[in-house]
């Protein structure tokens, strides 16, 4: 039995390795040569160096932004600063710096006449095609976005200076908006100046960067304005040259508002020092993929009004129609950083494919190389049902000198 | 000197190949051929056609969300519009439309009578119990949830029209809001809508889309309303539909509140058209997962006040307790595209596979074939250490025909 | 012809299998069996169980914040609750507790002295330096950060009382600010209590969960306060416990403002009970990479003001410069669940790696055994070329006792 048990383990530590066919061809040499040399290039070249695929990449990036809008402008005669033009006012990642504001005073709840050609009439019927919500498939629907700023009435009212034409009566806030007035918009925007401070983390690698050198002073910081060459690491953007690098002009942007991305890109390779970790700025205009279309175009806000109360205790309110050039600071990134297992895969996968070199050398070699069919009777030992029939019939063994080995047939194909 | 480098230059520039055994038996034939069929099937169907491993994907999708809502309601005999229940108004991915407002009006800082039956007192002391922050671990702690509106002074106040019972007093807002009202909430919110404008960025493949085709007119916008299979790319939601998907009862959710999601999702595949890279929404109830929780049903924020001066300067405000409906506008999405590095990979891992069908086979065919032992004899060429140290102890090389070759060791495994 | 079809058919379904040396060596064998141990321990240990390389991962989470902040403070003499610290008010992810206001009241557009020693002037010369936006490349810059509130006239005002030096003029909001005051902190903020409710979604898997569990009642909630060890899955977060966990003094924080973060990580094995995906809590100061620039310490924002109106209907507003604690509820997750692709070319990657174990072994038997020249015979079959030419100089295939095989080449190398 233990002898049987000796046999067994002997079997086991034995080491199998296949036996090669070495062709001492010089054409066939260098192509194999040849082949694996250009596989070895493009893995070391494209998928090492260029893709880095020896790296894990963290692409979960957590992320804080605080801005602070700074800067002066006319508007209506007045003097705007940061608090009157900004919204929201706590310095988050979508802020809004409103240009042009077209201002309803003293609203009342109460009712008055609609403004606007589109609601003239004669007789109270003219209004009532006006009624319903947005919804009501009349013949000629109310249109989405042309703001109604009451509930229509059905009622048309005489206006005194207008005697033909009255107009029909709304019930809610008034007076009605009338935002067909020219304003002219706060293009001291330009100088305005937007301070960014952005904390970023790599939660996979607990690794937190902030987008501004720590070796930077304040003073340092206080006078640069970012520049995508000579201040590319400022934290602090002059709105006009933002405009500017998105390809839009101030006078557009100002009077009809739109919507610019700031875009905040890392790309980290955390293998490197981590100084070299830095910040990456991009601005576009938001609203692009919609140019096309006639609609929406620009950016405003009609939602937006102060409450007062009358002394008696009534409210009324100011309503302001908000055109604002809105800001998104977007921060997107990875980190790569070098893992084991990314690196074996494609190690593996490397070898493999230098390996898939010989399929295209064998199929030169036992084709079209001079001498083939030798190469291929070399290459190929065939074994028919036939002669292991005739062989069985003999004495089983007696033909094969060798011994036949008791294997665990897994091992043959590992 | 010259020759031996020569060798070595001959020695390189050879070609390895595997000898290989060929097994003329139909039965192992056919298994090898059904097997590789199988492999190749599975790794060509799956894979690659249907998860697409030949692509790489961008999931760091850059987004930005823009929403307008219309619509008038009436609450509290007011007609309200979008300035009034709209919150924020800057239009940004989570806004709120406020259906029930609680008005406490004209609350000035001072000491007064707290709300409520759980205030209730006789003595001084009843009051002593409601002393101290969340955190007290009296007997009964005063519950998280449990809104007080000042600080409690511990006075027992005894009120004109309530002789038995007095109420604790409280410093802070005066007076103290009576929550426990009645009020309808605004339920013509089913009829407002909401308009969307999303345009993402694929920062990898530097694609820019909105969520609307840029044929599409103004005017088919602003006359459509989303609807699944009618009108997928409308970008116009009527609030009372997207309650709808979502499986919601307008009533339920205008009086408590809730959180609505609305998701856009964007699955592009950009080897095609970029025409087919298209939204897809998809409506769920955010605080689902705690429906089963007594707490914190619905969505409310009473941190909602408008603030005024009296003639003398004095601040008073005006405290809204707004049950809300909150809208998230969540955008998530990937694009992939063909990319050489994971085609490569999974090419390599698919030839592979396909060599692994052999370990299969040779279990077979070892094992489970007639003449199992005669293959294997054919296939296993066994070199015991015995046997090279009788030939060593002969004419080392002189056995074996063949010149030993030299070749770098690395070669053998390559 | 049909026997040569036959042939072809014959042909195709062989098996082809590579021809193997065993070496039995007890040398090469056990260093063979370890080197292959070590494989297999390393991608079961590693890849498979650590680093579940079988599952599929996703990071592109849906994720839906509501917080509410309970408390009272005492501030300037006031009682402040909710609806007067906290801003935004609706509940948001990202959210300000102000701790210190330096309130301005009765601001008026129009003309007066600017705050400030940097302002003082004996002439209006001295005023011109000031003139201009912060872009200016004067000798003395404006710095960026030092607010201004108007824009200078060029005119030296006379205070009265302060006879030898006067101030600049400036237009805008008057009177300006003077943000030098001291003002004493709200430090009831310690004692705060902030409710998360936190909804998420996979969507690659459809799983919603919730930040605290389904089995957690009304009251239980209610009672409890977030600890990390005692309570992990409350919801309920004090203050204090938060600036505690992120190692801040409460003095220096709400003196200055600051920005905290709240990470909310999930990271769930959809493998395992859905139960087990909850989410870990951990507490960061974000403008921590920002600590060694003595710029932008702590987080205010002026912006924020209060608006009014006078009898005649004159505009006026109350100007603060908050001093906030900014908390920013961040959601970072991923879930993973199996899946064949990865576990499939993982798996080949594991099979191919134990393979390259012989690349090691053959180095060993053909270079450093005993025999290995033996070996090397035996596991390399030379052709030359002279070889081959003196076999076709004879007759071709008489010398081989086997039939050349016809065989589609492609196969040798699958």
């Amino acid at each position: 039995m233990g002898s049987v048990m000796l046999g067994y383990v002997t079997d086991f530590f034995t080491y199998e390795t296949t036996k090669s066919v070495v062709v001492k061809s010089w054409s066939v040499g260098i192509i194999n040569r040849l082949v694996q040399l250009l596989i070895i290039i493009y893995f070391v070249g494209w998928v090492f160096i260029h893709e880095k695929a020896y790296q894990v990449t963290d692409t979960g990036i957590e992320s804080s932004v605080m801005t602070k809008v700074k800067g002066f402008g006319y508007h209506n005669d007045r003097v705007m600063d940061v608090a009157d033009y900004v919204y929201p006012p706590q310095g988050a990642d979508i802020f809004c710096i409103m240009t042009k504001l077209i201002v309803t005073e003293n609203q009342f709840q109460g009712k008055c006449a609609e403004f606007g050609e589109r609601f003239s009439c004669t007789t109270d019927k003219d209004c009532h095609k006006h009624f319903g919500s947005v919804l009501t498939n009349a013949d000629t629907p109310p249109l989405f976005l042309s703001y109604k700023p009451g509930v229509i009435t059905g009622v048309c009212i005489q206006t005194s200076n207008d005697t033909l034409n009255g107009r029909c009566e709304i019930e809610g806030w008034c007076p009605a908006e009338n935002d067909q007035v020219e304003i002219q918009p706060m293009l001291d925007v330009n100088n305005f100046t937007i301070f960014i401070k952005n904390s970023i983390r790599f939660p996979l690698f607990n690794v937190t960067r902030g987008n501004f050198p720590t070796t930077m002073t304040a003073t340092e910081i206080k006078r640069c304005t970012y520049h995508p060459e000579k201040h590319p690491f400022c934290p602090i953007f002059r709105v006009g040259d933002v405009l500017n690098y998105t390809g839009q002009s101030v006078d557009t942007l100002a009077s009809q508002g739109g919507e610019i991305g700031i875009n905040i890109e890392w790309k980290c390779n955390l293998d490197l020092n981590i100084d070299y970790c830095v910040p990456k700025y991009s601005f576009t205009r938001l609203d692009a993929p919609f140019a096309k279309n006639a609609i929406s175009k620009g950016y405003n806000f009609r939602s937006f009004a102060k409450y007062f109360k009358t002394e008696n205790g009534t409210d009324f309110r100011t309503l302001h129609k908000a055109f604002a050039i809105r800001f998104d600071v977007m921060v997107t990134g990875n980190a790569g950083k070098f893992n084991t297992i990314p690196t074996l895969i494609n190690l593996v996968a490397a070898f493999t494919s230098v390996g898939l070199g010989t399929v295209l050398c064998d199929i030169i070699l036992l084709n079209f190389l001079k001498g083939a069919a030798q190469y291929k009777a070399k290459k190929f030992e065939e074994v028919s049902e036939a002669q292991i029939e005739a062989s069985i019939a003999q004495s089983p063994g007696s033909q094969l000198s060798l011994k036949p080995c008791i294997k665990s047939s897994y091992d043959s194909g590992a």
